[in-house]
């Protein structure tokens, strides 16, 4: 059933490019639905992206679009959309699971601002996508739509399936690391992890560096849910919350950008680093202008506070969680993963000075981003280390693997940074999608949105077997 | 029951007095616990500080101090300490019933991130105290301990009560506008608001202005609690938490103070007025200088701003509260007040713009506040707007009453502004006390402390009948 992936030619599933034809009655809302019911009864089997469907609700949601595209009354840009939602956030009318067997059944029955705020901008809501367990790295069943044996990347990895196979064209992640652009850049999709605090969590505050953000085909549908959710529900608690306009920006192209290395610089595989290098010629070919660490101190600067993002985020983050899950194991604790207790072993062992350490060196970082902040357009990088990892799943007896959805070097820079990204499917390695992402300053999303598109819209592709 | 009180002559509840005699073995936590029993058991009908005592648990837990101290080996300054605690943090062997009918029952077995800290230093969790409906102004049963016809303030009823009646020496009180300070201040209570994200509020991250703090009989006490706690839990997600020595910072005097009149000014009875008139003369008397509006533009400028401060935090609370009231009025309405409901159609009928131009006026409030930083040592105003008012409870079929716990006026603009501040039990007008507070810049805590007992200490208290 998988495909190799060629982004020249993978084709996305896409919603914007519908409407006109919903509203002048060639088609509906309705049928379009039907079309990702059809594709999620042929994919899902492999692909494992949902913990649970909620069809009929679904159809009902996109009869009542129907119905008001026909009025000439659709509620927002976004009518008749259908959406996924990652099983961390709670929808009235489907459990939250979060992928714990801990909460297996659970059904609090609430939407989380974000579901709400979708609903009252008309759209389809259709189901819950799996997440690695409590958000973490632990597992759930669901593959890469490229190839079954590989991870789809964590933890919003229903999310980002669902979206690569074509089940959806918009799917609802969340990413504290690296959870949202890592399984993007692993399936092919676009994604924006917006400014820290962009869109609201509603009761689901988690941590310091949690943010909501779309999995989409393409930067026009990524864009409209995210304005829409913003419009409607706002920012998180004490944030300014997304700014930007309520159709997607028009495609920009960057004249610069700085190249990021990050840490993960030393751990990518060969073929990968041929990829973005390829890729970065085809950016000067097209006129941009590039700046690199060797050429400018305090990009070099950036780098060596961003080279600590995976120790900071990796402090920061268990440290904050450890209240839930001691709570949590507590009550549960047989059903709750030897991956998760490990991570809340290492939480509980820091003090709350190590805490603090942590977060002086995060705001050490914010303010060497904040000071490249007019060298250029906006900073570039991968989205992830190469190609998704395989994953066979642990082996009884044997020390358990520590990243089984990948690793997310790539992405606890921006996650510190509070600093928008979108990540572009621009690469093939091996047959394989592979992402590169765009970073600019807090409150940049927009900018950033509309370099994502020109660089999509006119930059080639790279392949390399 | 109730006593005329006077801030001369009334003794409150004190603990870190009595660890010598534990030391020596001339007194016991154990002993200690009965004399709170007792004192629970005389008060409370008039009181109804309590919403669920533990006495079992508490029992238990002083048993195992006396041992500890037996042993020369107490686990902290704490230890043994009688302790109760608000009953919006959740507690592992108590329901947590957040003065809500909705909750009627609820029982989630978890220990709040401050409850676990206080429990690790050995402190004896004893009961939870009642709070006002969801930590909002709608009252429960608590009266006030010096004039049952009047409220103790909310929405840390309870807590305030339990010390003023001596039925313990501390408590955990919680403030999003003013539910420590005024509580604290209608009841002759020391009690700390930290700076904003001082002591971790574990899972209940609540709103962006939402602090835990101590209430207490004394400013040792009140130290300690606070400094256990943000030792073993540290500060709230993406802070850097309270800073402070681990004992009781040693009384300072003020060079300089600046009067804050606040919103709350020009709405303080005749009574009041002369009250905190004449605690100012005390303090000039004593050598220390004060700093008044018409003196200094930058004060001028402070108190434009935080006169704005009830709106603006009557705008920002309430919207960051909706998702989780409207889930629990779309769940059990019937068992939410028409209080909470008001409140809640106020924020629904706000835009996240509406919101964002609040946050940006807290922004603005909070940098005509650091420009005031090195004027003056600390500022100064009153903790409430005069006594405790009277409450005799909604009468069926008239307008709701809008704060029957009384008025946040003077409390907004320190929880607007992030700052760390101390009330005083430093006046009595009509019989009933009147706080005064002290406020510093973020992370002066201990600062403010050493500021509050050297006033405690050394100036006369004003009595205005």
């Amino acid at each position: 059933m998988s495909e190799h992936y060629d982004p020249r030619t993978f084709q996305a599933l896409t919603f914007h490019d519908k409407v006109p034809s919903f509203l002048d009655g060639s088609d509906t809302p309705r049928s379009y639905l039907e079309q990702c019911l059809e594709t999620i009864a042929e994919r899902e089997p492999e692909v494992k992206a949902y913990v649970v469907l909620n069809e009929d609700g679904a159809r009902e949601a996109a009869d009542a679009s129907t119905q008001r595209y026909k009025d000439g009354k659709p509620l927002s840009t976004i009518d008749g959309l259908p959406i996924s939602i990652k099983d961390l956030l709670e929808t009235k009318d489907m459990p939250t699971q979060m992928g714990c067997e801990a909460y297996a059944g659970n059904f609090p029955t609430n939407d989380n601002a974000a579901v709400w705020a979708l609903r009252e901008a008309g759209a389809v809501v259709l189901g819950k996508t799996v997440t690695a367990e409590l958000g973490g790295s632990h597992p759930g069943p669901t593959t890469n739509p490229f190839d079954p044996s590989r991870t789809p990347g964590g933890s919003s990895s229903g999310s980002a399936a669902a979206v690569a196979s074509r089940m959806v064209p918009t799917a609802i992640g969340t990413q504290v690391g690296g959870s949202i652009i890592r399984p993007a850049a692993f399936c092919g999709n676009v994604a924006l992890k917006p400014t820290q605090g962009g869109i609201n969590r509603g009761e689901r505050q988690a941590t310091s560096m949690s943010t909501h953000g779309p999995h989409a085909g393409c930067v026009e549908d990524m864009w409209q849910v995210a304005i829409e959710i913003a419009k409607r529900s706002g920012g998180d608690r004490g944030a300014l919350g997304l700014f930007g306009p309520m159709t997607a920006p028009a495609a920009a192209k960057p004249d610069t950008l700085i190249v990021l290395e990050t840490a993960g610089w030393a751990m990518l595989d060969d073929k990968s680093k041929i990829a973005f290098e390829g890729l970065l010629e085809n950016l000067q070919r097209a006129g941009i202008t590039l700046l690199r660490r060797v050429d400018y101190p305090l990009i070099e600067k950036l780098e060596q506070t961003i080279v600590e993002a995976p120790a900071i985020t990796g402090n920061i983050t268990p440290w904050e969680n450890r209240w839930a899950q001691r709570n949590l194991v507590n009550l549960k604790g047989e059903f709750v993963s030897e991956r998760a207790k490990a991570t809340l072993a290492k939480a509980e062992a820091m003090t709350p000075d190590d805490y603090r350490a942590a977060i002086l060196d995060r705001e050490a970082a914010q303010r060497a981003h904040a000071a490249i902040g007019n060298l250029a357009d906006a900073a570039i990088t991968l989205s992830c280390p190469g190609p998704a990892p395989l994953w066979p799943g642990d082996i009884q007896g044997q020390p358990l693997a520590p990243r089984p959805t990948g690793d997310a070097i790539f992405n606890t820079p921006s996650s510190m940074l509070f600093a928008p990204c979108v990540t572009m499917p621009l690469m093939s390695v091996g047959g394989m999608p592979v992402g590169a992402q765009i970073m600019g300053q807090q409150h940049e999303d927009a900018r950033m949105t509309a370099f994502a598109r020109w660089i999509i819209d006119e930059i080639d592709p790279v392949l390399v077997d």
